[in-house]
C-alpha cells in the first residue's frame, strides 16, 4: 500500500477502506508517512469529504494510536462530558459534583490548555492545596469511594490526533466536519468512558459560528460515539455571548459554587441541569430525563451537590472550607465597575472579545509557558436583551494592574452594542441530538 | 504575509496576487515555507484552479528562481522547440539541423533524462567522439559560426520548478493544467529563447491522454509564453502509437538521418516540416508558413539539411562520416524479426508498452544511475491501420541479450491488437494553437 495512491483515491472522490485508513494513521504516527503527504491528503479530504464509515474508522485508529484507558476497576457506568469550548464555560466545575452527588461516577482527565482562561485544572487550583497530580490508584480509589476524581492527563491519549491536528492547524485544513468530529471523539474514546455527553457550542464565541454547522458537528460526533459502542448524545447550546456572568478562573469557581447553592446565573444553571440529566440517565441512575432533572434540582436544594464539591476538593488535598467561604478564593487587588456610556438595551456582545479582556488581564495563557493569575477577570451584570441606564454597571472588572485594566476596559466597551431597540432574548439550549 | 493565509485564500477559491505568488515561490525555494504547506496549497490549487494571471505569475517566479540565460551574444531570433514527450520522439535530431540549414539559430540546452530511451544528448553520443561538454563561449561561437550547438544543462534553470515538481509528484498534485503548463514554461523562459514552438502530444503514449486536455494545455502554454513576451505557438500531435518507426537511441539517430535524406517515415517527416515551418517563420526567415515549408523541403532535397547535421556533429568532436554512413552507428549483436501471429489489420498499439520494450532491452534509464545501451531497440514495420499477413514482420528487434529479447518480444506482441476489421488511419497533427 502506498500513501500516494490513497491521496489520489481521495482526491478523485473515492472512499478509503478501514485498512487504508489504518495504514495511513499508523504510518503517519510512526513518522513513516511524511507531513507533506498527509497535508495533501487533508486538503483532499477538505474538498471531497469522508463518509460515515471513513470518519468512524479514522476516529477509531486515532483513538487506538496511544493508550486506551481502562476504567473497568471503577464501579458503575462511567460518563464523560465534553464541551467544544467558549467564553465563561465553567460547566465541569458545577456539573461534576452535581452528578457525582447522585452516584454517577466522575473519572475525568483534564488539561490546562490555552485560551481566555485556564483549563479546569487551573480553575480548581483556586482552592488552596488542591492538586491533580495523584496516582492512577488514588484516582480510581477516590472515584470508588466518593464518586469523583480529576487528574492531569498522564496517559498518551490519541497521539495521532495530536500530530494530525498540529499539521491541519498550519495548512488550513481544520474546518471539515469529519476531521473536527474525529479529532474530538478520538480523545474521548481513548479516555475510556462508557457514556459521552457532548456540549456543542454555537455562535460568535464558538468554534462553529453557524447553528446548522453546530448541529452537523453534533450529529457527526453522536454517530461516531454510537458507532464505537458508547452511549452518546449531544446538546447544542448558545455561545453568542459568554456563558453565565463570570469570566476568569477564581471568579468562575465562585460562580460554580453559587450555582451549586442554587444562586447561579439562570442560563448556566439550565445548561448544568440539562447536561446533568442526560449524564444521570446514561449512568442508569434515573429512568427518564425528567426524573433525572428533578433529582439534580433536589441535590442542589438539600446541599448534597455543594457538599460533594467540598468532599472532592478535600480528597485531592484542597482547602474545603473555601467551598463554604468563597470569599477566601484568590482575589484581585483592583476591582472596578465598567459603566454603561448610554441608556438602552444590550443588542449584542462580541463574545470572543470578552474572552480577550480576560486574557489581557492575565487570566489566560497565550503560550504554553505563560503563567496565569487566577484572581483576575470580569463579572458581567448585563447580557443581551437586558435594559441598562447610562452610568449603570455593565460589569465588574478584577485586575492586578491599572494599565491592563484600562486596556481591557476599552476593549470591553467596544464589544458591547447598546441602543434603544428592545431585544428578544434567545434560549440557551438550541436543541438535543440523540442517535 | 503568511503562507497559511495564502493556502486559506486559495482553498476558499480566492485569487493570489503577483506579490503573494512571489512570496510563496521565493519562500518555498529558500526552504522557509515547508513542504507540508506547499503540498496543501498544491492540492487546493488542484481543486480551485488558478486563473491566467496567477498561472503567468507562477511561471515567471519559477523562471526567475535560478539562472536566466542571456543569449544576446547570439545573432538572430533564437527559437526553441519543446515536446511533452512520447515514444520514438527523435524530433530534435532532424528538426534542429533542418532549421539551422535555413539560418535559424539553434542554441539548445539538453538533458539526458529518464525514460524509454535516453535524451537528445544520449542519442547524439551515438556519433563517435561527440560531446556536449563544451564551454559557454564555444557554444555561442558555434551557433554564430555554423548556426547550431547543443550543450548539456550547466545552468541552474528554474530550481523552484524542480523542487515543486518533486513535491507534486509524491502528493498526487501533478495533473492540473496551470501547474503542468507553468512547470514546462518556467524552464523554457529561463532557457532564454525569443520564440518558442511547442509540440503537445496526445493519446495513450502521452502525458495527456485526451485530445481536449492536450489542446487545453497547448492554449495555456501559448498564453503564458505570449504573456511573458515570447513569440509562442503550439501544435497538438498524435502519440497514440510511436512516432515514426524507430524506438531506441542509435536506431532513432539513423531514422533522423534517413529523414534528412528525404527517406524518413511520413508521419515523422510531416511533424518536422510542420514544427520547422513555424520555427522558421518565428525566426523571421520566411514570410509565411507555406514559404517556410517549401524552404524546408528544398533543404532536404538539396542536401543542405543532412550536411548541417554533419557540420554540427564535427563541430562538437563527433565523427561526421557516420552521418553519411549510418551503418557505422552502434549496432546490436542480436537482430531478429517479430512475426505477426495472424492475418488482419493493426487496430491498436499500446504506445507506452513499446517504450517499455526499449527499456527492457536496455535502451533507457530506470534510475539516474542506470547506464544505457545505445544500440538496442525496435524498428516497427506495421503501424495502426496497416494490413499484415501471418508470419510477416511486425518489427525488427535489436538486442544485446537473448533473455531480454524474449521478454521484450512477448511484451511487444501483447501490445498489438490485430483483427480483420479495416481501420481508418488518423492524421498525425491534430491542430495548431496560436495566440
Amino acid at each position: 500500500m502506498r500513501m500516494y495512491d490513497l491521496i489520489m483515491k481521495k482526491r478523485n472522490g473515492g472512499v478509503l477502506s478501514d485498512e487504508e485508513i489504518r495504514f495511513m494513521v499508523k504510518g503517519f504516527t510512526a513518522g513513516e508517512i511524511p507531513d507533506y503527504q498527509m497535508s495533501a491528503m487533508m486538503m483532499a479530504v477538505y474538498f471531497q469529504g469522508m463518509n460515515e464509515d471513513e470518519t468512524l474508522s479514522l476516529t477509531m485508529e486515532m483513538a487506538k494510536s496511544g493508550d486506551m484507558l481502562d476504567l473497568s476497576d471503577i464501579k458503575g457506568i462511567k460518563t464523560d462530558k465534553h464541551s467544544t469550548g467558549g467564553v465563561g464555560d465553567k460547566t465541569s466545575l458545577a456539573l461534576a459534583p452535581m452528578v457525582a452527588s447522585l452516584g454517577v461516577p466522575v473519572a475525568k482527565m483534564s488539561g490546562r490548555g490555552l485560551g481566555h482562561t485556564g483549563g479546569t485544572i487551573d480553575k480548581l487550583e483556586s482552592f488552596k492545596g488542591f492538586s491533580t497530580e495523584i496516582s492512577e490508584e488514588q484516582f480510581k480509589e477516590n472515584v470508588n469511594r466518593i464518586g469523583i476524581a480529576i487528574m492531569g492527563q498522564t496517559a498518551d491519549l490519541a497521539p495521532a490526533d495530536k500530530k494530525l491536528y498540529a499539521l491541519r492547524d498550519v495548512t488550513a485544513t481544520v474546518d471539515n466536519m469529519s476531521l473536527i468530529a474525529s479529532s474530538i471523539m478520538s480523545k474521548k474514546l481513548a479516555a475510556g468512558a462508557d457514556a459521552i455527553v457532548l456540549d456543542v457550542k454555537t455562535g460568535s464565541g464558538a468554534f462553529m459560528k453557524k447553528e446548522e454547522d453546530s448541529f452537523a458537528l453534533a450529529r457527526e460526533m453522536v454517530r461516531i460515539g454510537t458507532g464505537a459502542g458508547r452511549s452518546t448524545m449531544a446538546i447544542v447550546s448558545d455561545m453568542d455571548q459568554p456563558l453565565g456572568f463570570a469570566v476568569g478562573n477564581a471568579l468562575e469557581v465562585r460562580e460554580a459554587i453559587d450555582t451549586l447553592n442554587g444562586r447561579g446565573p439562570k442560563d448556566f444553571e439550565e445548561l448544568c441541569l440539562t447536561l446533568g440529566s442526560y449524564m444521570t440517565l446514561a449512568a442508569g441512575k434515573a429512568s427518564s430525563v425528567e426524573e433525572a432533572r428533578q433529582m439534580l434540582v433536589s441535590c442542589i436544594a438539600d446541599g448534597r451537590a455543594v457538599n460533594k464539591l467540598a468532599e472532592f476538593v478535600e480528597a485531592q488535598g484542597g482547602d474545603k472550607d473555601m467551598v463554604y467561604h468563597p470569599e477566601r478564593l484568590p482575589k484581585a487587588p483592583i476591582i472596578e465597575e465598567i459603566q454603561s456610556p448610554c441608556d438602552g438595551y444590550v443588542q449584542r456582545i462580541v463574545c470572543d472579545e470578552i474572552g480577550i479582556c480576560s486574557l489581557i488581564l492575565g487570566g489566560g495563557r497565550e503560550t504554553k509557558e505563560s503563567s496565569i493569575d487566577l484572581s483576575v477577570g470580569l463579572v458581567l451584570h448585563k447580557k443581551v436583551g437586558d435594559a441598562v441606564r447610562k452610568g449603570e454597571s455593565l460589569a465588574t472588572i478584577h485586575a492586578n494592574d491599572r494599565e491592563k485594566l484600562e486596556a481591557a476596559k476599552s476593549r470591553f466597551l467596544a464589544a458591547y452594542t447598546i441602543n434603544d431597540m428592545p431585544v428578544t432574548k434567545k434560549p440557551l439550549i438550541k436543541g438535543i441530538v440523540n442517535k
